[in-house]
């Protein structure tokens, strides 16, 4: 075993969008497990907008100041254990962070199923991202097959699972997305009825012929302008998720929401959605949507990106909207 | 009977907060029954903010342009019944709007029962108000003894009662209100634990004052900036009920709600609430409150105006907000 780690730090505290040179790879020695605790090598690593937040101080997470390591979902492999319950080659699921090895308590770390599909599935459409989706549609708006949901951000790690749980479920699923060509899978790989592009002048008129008895759910991912132009079209009864800000995660400015009146018109029911808060529900996750992946209703759309080194300009890609689908780490 | 009755129309479109030379009295022709018909007499004529919005055509019931009469729900006494079911002397709610008398059909119009304590109470806290707060607390925010309730626009309509409903639940409950007499009225007469001035400059450390764990139900009235200053404050579960915005009703703009990242990170549940949509649960209510109305514990507080002549100018004094109360007006 080496004797050597490599992990990466912030920098400094990027203003706008983030740079490479906001993050630094460091070398570091090994680490070694005490009693009780584990020493777990980093396979994948889940690359996430909340991370913007949390880099910004402002996330209810926990804030990551220059010289503070990154941190983040990794699913890693037991190297050695001083703990039991886990031993050399056991896959988990941990918060590994930005780095190639990492020590772990076992109440930190989930054994990965022996039937657990494929690793990085854990950090994506069978992980957060698709708990996420999970629980927005079902624990909160309760979908039914009736109603037409709107999904912006339609490709990204949480939409794409949303519209595929969404369609599942018979529902019509509209997505929005910045690019044409992600406006295309997502009807053609991730089955949309249609995905409109956000930077379409007429986007409202769109989202009108899209939607002619208006939106029943909108799953909000980005915030901003958007959320107001979703909210003024939302049918009676209409329930709106608030799960992510990503319009404004490079923003030092809070952007107001919608006119109130809009919600009141609507009879609204509006979320604020926090994944945390249904780790208790994820067998039951795990049971409802394994059968959909399974028979192929339910597809992987996963951007998986080699090597830690390149974890800094992965991340600054998905702050940009350029990531194709969930950003995952692939470590050696 | 005289062959005259009166009448208040919309004599132009209010700039800002109305003023009475927007209203004008109208003497008409006594209407006159038909086949299937009643003649009504208003006893009692209710004013409400809401016919703000009616009148800059942007209200969920409809708009009120000039030369249109002015809408609102009164207590009348049947005069002349075409109508199997009503007999001279009856007394009922129905939209008879601001009007010595109306004409309407049986199903426009609900029999006050014998033992409805005083008429005027049918348009105040036992009426649309008393509703609107206990399908606000009880069906939607579904309050518990343990919540903190703040209610801006405490002595208001709406804001009594409610404040009142969540006393008799064994919630904390901060009122907040315009006038440091009003304030007094809420704790000494309405029992909220506290009223804090909304002029006051140090409202939001007022508030954090009045709820160390945060605000668990948030009942809004009036929108605009208060609804940030409470969002920022709410707990985690916090329910926010979006039900009036007094304090945009005299702009013509729409004022931008809270960033929802506030409401994100409370997991707040936030309800659009139209009244009309618990029509079908008054009977429901009128049970559960009829008794706390007898043993004292839901005191009326209205404030009444005698006069036909006088709705226009106690309309504008309820949105200058210089009311004491339900504004309701008594007719002749």
């Amino acid at each position: 075993m080496s004797d050597k780690m490599q992990r990466v730090v912030l920098a400094r505290t990027p203003e706008g969008t983030p740079v490479n040179e906001d993050f630094a790879l460091q070398t570091q020695p090994m680490p070694r497990p005490s009693q009780g605790e584990v020493l777990c090598q980093a396979k994948y690593l889940s690359l996430d907008p909340y991370m913007r937040s949390q880099i910004a101080g402002r996330h209810i997470s926990g804030s990551i100041t220059p010289g503070d390591p990154m941190l983040g979902e990794t699913v890693s492999c037991v190297l050695e254990s001083k703990a039991e319950g886990f031993k050399p080659g056991d896959l988990v699921r941990c918060f590994g962070g930005w780095s190639s090895h990492s020590i772990h308590t076992p109440k930190e770390m989930f054994l990965l199923g022996k039937d657990f599909p494929a690793p990085s599935l854990a950090l994506s459409t069978l992980g957060m991202p698709g708990l996420t989706a999970w629980a927005g549609l079902h624990c909160l708006a309760r979908i039914k097959s009736e109603d037409t949901v709107v999904i912006p951000a339609a490709t990204g790690g949480v939409g794409a699972v949303a519209g595929q749980l969404a369609k599942a479920c018979g529902c019509q699923v509209i997505g929005i997305a910045g690019m044409t060509q992600k406006c295309r899978q997502a009807t053609e790989v991730l089955g949309f009825d249609a995905c409109l592009n956000r930077r379409d002048e007429n986007l409202g008129e769109e989202l009108d012929k899209a939607c002619p008895q208006g939106i029943d759910v909108y799953f909000d991912l980005v915030g901003g302008p958007m959320l107001t132009v979703a909210s003024e079209r939302l049918a009676e009864g209409g329930r709106v998720l608030l799960c992510g800000l990503i319009s404004e995660y490079n923003s030092s400015e809070r952007i107001a929401g919608p006119p109130p009146g809009l919600w009141i018109r609507a009879r609204a029911k509006v979320f604020g959605l926090v994944v945390y808060d249904f780790e208790d529900r994820r067998q039951e996750f795990l049971k409802e949507v394994m059968p959909l992946y399974h028979d192929g209703r339910l597809k992987p759309h996963e951007d998986i990106i080699e090597g830690l080194a390149s974890a800094p300009e992965a991340f600054c890609r998905l702050m940009r909207g350029e990531n194709n689908g969930k950003v995952i780490v692939a470590l050696s």
